[in-house]
């Protein structure tokens, strides 16, 4: 039986060069989750659906990857019952387990489950893949890693400046020039209730979004057109107007919002968040944006979204506060606030700047080539010493023409070529090539140590 | 609603801890993998069912995690054969994808998919999870992670060199003592025949296993039981009681075997194999077993086993020679080695052998006590400066009493606290406690890093 091998759709192999490429950016992130004092956790990549069904709105649950029940899957389930129609319903009833769809959900399973373990407040990153059964398309996968690090269990608004910290120094370790966009979940309840529509939050938000496209005509009548009152319309506009740096939007937005509590109290939230970065050296620029929203319903604070101006691309990274996200699996009036990390995205931003290291730190430095069995042991020898020295270095394994094992270390990029063969071996010493110069010598072990190291 | 959490049977959580040490064996690991010439790739967490069926016998089918298709998964499906008793074939019919169960054949896969941009011999290395819907038991977990390394288009022996040493190296920097067992597939092939009974080389296999628990007179007993006749048995005798060390034992093959073209091929190849470790400084013992044979069918040569004396476990690493691992993919004759290791139960190794490094290099170094808004900003542009020298610190995010901010680094095992309230602001200094020695100190900011960095 031979069958054309292919993998599903939406998702991907890894060759070595992305692999090595993929994980500077994971080590990077890691890099500095770690000198911020956050500790890693991993959860598994199957949880049980009870646990994430109803978390990510009617479209997540249909997007979670389903396992199928080992065994009689159909066991407790009447033959009535078993209707095309009934599909959806039925997958929840022949699955028990789905594939992870975030890190935030099985994060808060974890904080739940092990909360007698845990130091709080409890500074956690976890780096993972995530699946999602959405439609593929460019820059979009099934399979995907997202890097993720909270605090939960302090209200302390030095938590966002660490985390607005911890992106900056990110991004200028992998050398992605950002603008941080932040808002606050409370300001934009703000104004809903300062215009008398509490309820409409989100549409206002959306709405606003589109000043700078279609201008503040279309804008108010999209919000008419929603339901909004002539009044809350008017009330609206000099939001909509508002201009010039965060710090002036800041101090007209104390104004706007004065009658509003949770308003006030988001605008005080923000204040803090500036009032904190004068007094620190973070590179990228931090604006206050009144149109960021972020879709998930968790948010109740800040809201953070990170964007680049070298790439055509969508944010490629997103966080924000939550006051009770463990509440769900009974540990209410925690607070928490997090970002997660694209990576992909990040991978694709560095991928077309051509930001990415040079490869040769991840391929070969030294090829021994092969002239037959007495010679091998003798090579075999000297890489122990060469090894020893944490030099990467291979033999060729098999005796093929001199011509093919160079042109597999071409191939491979390794950098020196080392021939010991015959009148080697008998003149006790090693002919070094160097690939990339083409030179050549004639070297005893440690002189050879010496070049291929590059001391 | 409030749901009690938890995760699905033999999966597990991974706290902080537990995390750092298991990197530690990957990253020791991987090292080891990079010094020799090894790439990394990875494959997808989901494959193909196609792709997984009928690589790991009927009861492999069984255990692989099937995902359910999106949307109408009974699309195609006729009610009547929506029964019961025909739930196991209805599994492939509902299901299009399933999860990795081993990295050897998603790797033959791969090979045979990107065969036109891989350089050959092509050494990879393979460090990722895998599922099986194996029924859970101590030491045996639903989601672990295999550690594979294999070179594939070369059969020269000294591939099978590489991995011994390999092996032998990585044990070593995990300082865990062990064995290699080896032994080839030929020879037990070639014993069968010598013994005219070529059909039941492993139920002849299985019997040799016995001889040191139960005696020659049993397992010649089950053998007969077995269907071997007698004048095998006879023949079967002067192997049974092979003694001595390797280099004696294959020189007594050599002649019980010589009639058999396989078998002497087999012995010539472990010749090689430990004629070359004699030139070489490998540490762990090497042991010509050969009661070992290693379930999988695939292998065709050498077959290897890792076994430790320091803990009560079954084999920590195990591989082989196979000479068609591709061919079932449609590219047939590519001749592999490989090796892989068992992350979990060398876990179980070091965690019963307190093997593990000192925790405190995970932990966190420096934590700055909080005393309120003033303090906080002084103690935010201190930390940039220490951070930028690669320590690891932080600033508590509440103002709380002092007393529970120590209870927190202590939890942590933070080794310092700095201290920096209005005093010390005034004065220019910082107080620096030792938690581990209780020593405190007032020092200058360089003279705090000097220590903190222990230079």
């Amino acid at each position: 039986m031979t069958e054309k091998p292919s993998i599903p759709k939406g998702t991907r192999d890894f060759t070595p060069v992305e692999v090595v490429r993929r994980d500077f950016i994971l080590d990077t992130i890691r890099k500095v989750f770690t000198r911020y004092g956050y500790l890693p956790i991993e959860t598994p990549a199957m949880e049980n659906l009870s646990t994430l069904l109803g978390k990510y709105g009617e479209e997540g649950d249909r997007l979670i990857y389903k396992i199928l029940n080992s065994g009689d899957f159909l066991s407790g389930i009447s033959r009535d019952e078993l209707t095309h129609d009934s599909a959806a319903k039925l997958s929840f009833r022949v699955c028990e387990k789905g594939l992870r769809y975030d890190l935030t959900v099985p994060f808060a399973r974890f904080v739940v489950q092990h909360r007698n373990e845990l130091v709080f407040p409890f500074k956690r990153y976890q780096i993972q893949p995530v699946w999602r059964a959405d439609r593929p398309q460019k820059g979009r996968y099934r399979e995907f890693y997202q890097c993720d690090v909270d605090v939960i269990g302090s209200g302390s608004l030095l938590n966002e400046i660490e985390l607005i910290q911890i992106t900056d120094e990110i991004f200028r370790d992998l050398a992605i020039k950002i603008v941080m966009k932040i808002n606050n979940r409370k300001i934009l309840n703000g104004i809903a209730e300062t215009i008398g529509e509490s309820q409409r939050m989100m549409e206002i938000t959306i709405a606003i979004d589109k000043m700078d496209k279609i201008g503040p005509d279309l804008v108010n009548r999209e919000l008419a057109g929603k339901g909004v009152s002539k009044s809350a319309i008017d009330k609206l506009q000099p939001i909509l107007f508002l201009e010039g740096d965060s710090e002036h939007k800041i101090s007209e937005l104390q104004k706007i919002l004065s009658q509003s509590k949770i308003g006030t109290k988001g605008v005080e939230e923000i204040y803090g968040i500036f009032n904190y970065l004068n007094t620190l050296s973070t590179h990228s620029p931090v604006e206050l944006d009144l149109t960021l929203a972020r879709g998930l319903d968790y948010y109740t604070g800040a809201i953070i979204e990170v964007l680049t101006a070298q790439v055509e691309m969508g944010s490629i990274a997103g966080g924000g506060r939550y006051d009770d996200l463990t509440g769900i699996f009974g540990l209410p009036g925690v607070s928490g606030v997090g970002i997660s990390f694209g990576a992909d995205r990040i991978y694709d931003v560095l991928s077309q700047t051509n930001g990415f290291p040079d490869d040769s730190e991840s391929s070969m430095t030294l090829m021994f080539a092969n002239f037959g069995e007495k010679e091998e042991k003798h090579c075999l020898t000297l890489l122990e010493k060469i090894r020893k020295k944490g030099i990467r270095a291979e033999l060729f394994p098999d005796p093929v023409k001199l011509k093919k094992q160079l042109a597999y270390a071409n191939a491979r990029n390794i950098h020196y070529v080392a021939l010991a063969g015959e009148s080697e071996i008998t003149g006790n010493y090693i002919t070094l090539k160097d690939m990339v110069s083409g030179e050549q010598w004639q070297v005893k072990l440690d002189e050879l140590i010496r070049k291929v190291s590059g001391a």
